[in-house]
C-alpha cells in the first residue's frame, strides 16, 4: 500500500483516527523495501536479500565472546537473539504477550506491535496523534517525561488536569478540560492506572465516571485515549479493580479510541530489556488496524530500525516458563508487603508536614508538601541532612519510590523524611 | 540548564551548529527531573528516588525465569543487564568502544553516546537537524530509509546527487547538488562509506576530492556531515584508506560539522542487538558537545526512554574479550572470501545482462539494469523462476547481500541471477 491508500483506508473506515492524525501520522506509510522483499524471497534457495552475516543457511555466525554470553539459548533461539528482529517484534512473542495481557472476557483487540520499552510505544502514539496545537489531558500530578514526549517533540499542548488531591481522585477534572476545548477538535488524554508518581488506581464507581466522561466526551469530538498500563496488575487494595481501562473503553463509541501501552519492564522486572507492546482496539485483520499497523511500522523502522532481538528472546523464555504467574505473583507480594508497610507508617505520623495523595497500587506514594517548602529544595535538603534520596515533582509533590526500599529501611526512610521536612518547615 | 541557556551556548559557540539546529533540536533540552534526581541521590541509604524493583539495595530482583537464562553473566553484570541504562549508555561501553573507533592519529572526539541501533543515530540526528525545507544530500543509488528518516519524519528533502555509476565514482555529483542549494543556508550531507547499498568505499585520491569539496561547499554554507559508518572496516582492497571520513573531516572548518553514526550490528555481527554509537566532533568536555548531548539525551529519552542494557552488557563481554580483534578478523576472513568469488563471478559473465557497479567493501553489490528491465518485476521473477532473492532499488538496480550467501553459493546466484534477466530481456 501507498501512502494515499493507507490513508484512504483510515478516512473511510474510521473518519475519527483520520481527523486525528498528525502531519507526520499522515505521511508515514511502510515501504515496500528490504525487510517486505526479504519476507517475499524468505522461501528462495539462494537468498542474498538482507544485509546479515550468515552462514548463507539463514544462521547468523556471531562472535565467539557473544556465543558464549548467550549459551544458555538454544541454537535457534540465540539465532533469533542476534538476527534482525521483525519491524514488529517476533510473533511469537506477540502471541503469547496477547494472551497474557487479555482479560477473559475482552473484545478482540490487535496483535501487540512490540515497542522499545512503553516509552516508545507512547512515542508512537505521540507520532501519530500529536501536532502544534493538538490538546493533550493529562491528570496531575503526572510522569514529566509526557511533556517532552508530546509537548517538545510534536508541538502539542499538554493540559494538566488536577485529579490527584489529597481528598481524593477528581476525574471530574478530565471532563472540565476537555470540554474547555472548542469545537470538535480532536483531543489526546493519557490514561496512567495505576498512576506514575500517585500510585493509585480508580475505584470501582471512579472507574465507572472516568468511562462515562469520556464516553460523552466523545460525543463531541475524536478522543484519541491512551492507556499507559506500565504499572499493569500492581494493586493491592481488595475490590479495587486491576484489569487495563483500555479493554473498557474499547468497542463503545466511534470516536473514542483506546490505544494500549504496556511491556515488561515493571511486569517482569525486566527494566533493562526495554520490550514494551502497542495494541490496538481492532481484531488482528480489521482494515483499520492493518492501515495503522502500517504506518506505526514506519515510524518504528524510521526511529529504531528495529526492535530488541535479543530482549524479546530473553522476555521469550520467560513467557514460555510454565512458573510465570508463580513468578511474578512473587514480585507482587515482595511490592505488596513494602505497600503496607508504607501506608502504616505514614498513617502513624502525628501531625505529618506533608499531606500523603491517596495510593493503593503501582510503586510509588506522593506527598503534597506545604506551601512554605519548595519540593526540590526539600529534596536536595534530604538527601543532605537525612541521606534520604526522593523525586520532586511539579514544586510541591516528593516521590517515594517503595519498589526501590527494603521492607526493613521503610519505616526508617518515612521518619528522615518526617524529620527532614519538619526541619525546613522550622527553618 | 534550560532549553534557553543550552541554546545560548550553541549560538555563541557554534554558530553553524545553531544556524542548522531545526525546531525540535531547539527545543530539545535534557530536563531536572527522575533521573537527573535519581543521580544527585545516588550516595544516600534510603534510597526511593527510582522506579525499579531492587532488593532495597540497588540490585534487581529478577524473575527465576529471565535470571537462568542470564546466568552466564556474573552478578554485578547480570543486575546492569536488568537495571535501566544511563540515558546515554554505559559508561564502560561508551569508553570502551571510544577506544575501539578511534584510529591512532585522531583529533579528540565525544564520548560516543548509546544508540538503539544505528537507525536511532541517523533518526537523532535528522531530529536535531531536519526540518521542513532543510536539504539533504545523499549519493545515490542510496539506502532507501534514509527517505523516511529524514523526510517523512522531519519533513526534510532528500536530494539524491548520483555517485555512484557503472562508470566510477563521482564525488563531484555532491558539490554540484550542494552548489545548486540558494543562498547560505544550512545543509545535510549523508556520508556511507562502505556505502549500502553499492558496497563502495573511495579510493584515496576520490576520498581527497571528497574531503576537499565538502570543505569549499563549507565555506558558503553549514554543512551537517552525517557519516553513517555501518560498514565500517569491512574494505577489501589493498590500498583504498578503511578508516572512518569522520576524523578527517573534523577540525577543517567551522561550518563543516562531521557526526558519526557506527556501531555493533555489523562490526560485531550483533543484528538483534540493537547498540550504535553517535559521536561529535568535539572533545568530551567542549561546551558544544555538552549542550548538543543535552538535547540528545532529551532526543533519545522522549523516543526510547533508555537504551537497552541488556544488549549493552552483551556487547561489553566482546568489548572486555582479550581475542576481540582476532574474533572480528574471522568475521572480516569469511566476507572477504565471498567479496572475491563474487569479484571473479561478475568477472566471467560473458555479456552480463546488467552493469556492475564498482564495489570494493561493505556486504553487497549493485546491478544496473538495462532500461527495458523494472527492477521489481525483475526481483520478482527471480523468486519465481531461479528460487533466488534478490533485492530490488530505485526501480533499475538490483541489490546481492553477499554476506548472507555462502561462498560456495555465490557462483550458482550469480549464474542463476544472469539466466533469470537474460530470460526477462528476450521476454
Amino acid at each position: 500500500m501507498s501512502s494515499n491508500e493507507v490513508n484512504a483506508v483510515l478516512a473511510e473506515h474510521a473518519p475519527a483516527i483520520w481527523k486525528s492524525l498528525s502531519r507526520l501520522g499522515r505521511a508515514a506509510f511502510y515501504p515496500r523495501d528490504i525487510p517486505f522483499q526479504a519476507a517475499q524471497a524468505k522461501a528462495t534457495r539462494y537468498n542474498a536479500t538482507i544485509g546479515q552475516i550468515t552462514d548463507g543457511s539463514g544462521s547468523i555466525v556471531p562472535l565467539p565472546s557473544v556465543r558464549r554470553v548467550l549459551r544458555t539459548l538454544d541454537d535457534d533461539d540465540r539465532n533469533r537473539a542476534l538476527l534482525y528482529s521483525p519491524i514488529d517484534g517476533i510473533l511469537e512473542l506477540r502471541e503469547r504477550w496477547h494472551e497474557w495481557q487479555r482479560p477473559d472476557d475482552a473484545l478482540p483487540t490487535s496483535l501487540p506491535v512490540v515497542t522499545n520499552g512503553l516509552t516508545h510505544g507512547l512515542s508512537i502514539a505521540a507520532d501519530l496523534f500529536g501536532d502544534p496545537g493538538r490538546k493533550v489531558i493529562v491528570g496531575a500530578p503526572f510522569w514529566g517525561n509526557y511533556r517532552q514526549i508530546f509537548e517538545v517533540r510534536t508541538g502539542s499542548e499538554l493540559i494538566p488536569a488536577q485529579c490527584f488531591t489529597s481528598q481524593g481522585y477528581r476525574p471530574e477534572s478530565l471532563a472540565a478540560a476537555l470540554n474547555a476545548i472548542p469545537g470538535s477538535e480532536p483531543a489526546i488524554v493519557i490514561l496512567n492506572f495505576p498512576s506514575n508518581p500517585v500510585g493509585y488506581m480508580p475505584s470501582a464507581a471512579e472507574r465507572a465516571s472516568l468511562i462515562g466522561l469520556l464516553d460523552d466526551a466523545a460525543e463531541k469530538r475524536p478522543v484519541i485515549a491512551i492507556c499507559d498500563d506500565a504499572y499493569q496488575g500492581l494493586v493491592y487494595e481488595e475490590g479495587v479493580p486491576r484489569d487495563s481501562l483500555f479493554f473498557d473503553l474499547m468497542g463503545r463509541n466511534d470516536q473514542l479510541v483506546p490505544i494500549r501501552v504496556a511491556g515488561s519492564t515493571k511486569e517482569m522486572v525486566f527494566f533493562g530489556g526495554r520490550v514494551g507492546f502497542l495494541t490496538l482496539p481492532f481484531s488482528p485483520d480489521h482494515e483499520v488496524a492493518v492501515a495503522l499497523e502500517d504506518k506505526i511500522r514506519s515510524l518504528i523502522r524510521s526511529a529504531i530500525g528495529s526492535p530488541c532481538s535479543l530482549s524479546q528472546m530473553v522476555l521469550l523464555q520467560a513467557l514460555r516458563s510454565d512458573t510465570l504467574t508463580s513468578e511474578t505473583h512473587a514480585t507482587y507480594d515482595l511490592l505488596a508487603a513494602r505497600y503496607r508497610k508504607l501506608k502504616a507508617a505514614l498513617a502513624c505520623v502525628v501531625d505529618p508536614p506533608f499531606a500523603s495523595l491517596p495510593f493503593n497500587s503501582g510503586v510509588f506514594a506522593l506527598l503534597e508538601l506545604p506551601e512554605s517548602l519548595d519540593a526540590d529544595r526539600a529534596r536536595q535538603s534530604l538527601i543532605a541532612d537525612q541521606s534520604t534520596g526522593l523525586v520532586s515533582a511539579q514544586g510541591r509533590y516528593l516521590r517515594i519510590a517503595f519498589c526501590s526500599v527494603a521492607e526493613d529501611d521503610i519505616e526508617e526512610l518515612v521518619g528522615r523524611t518526617v524529620l527532614g521536612l519538619r526541619s525546613q518547615v522550622a527553618g
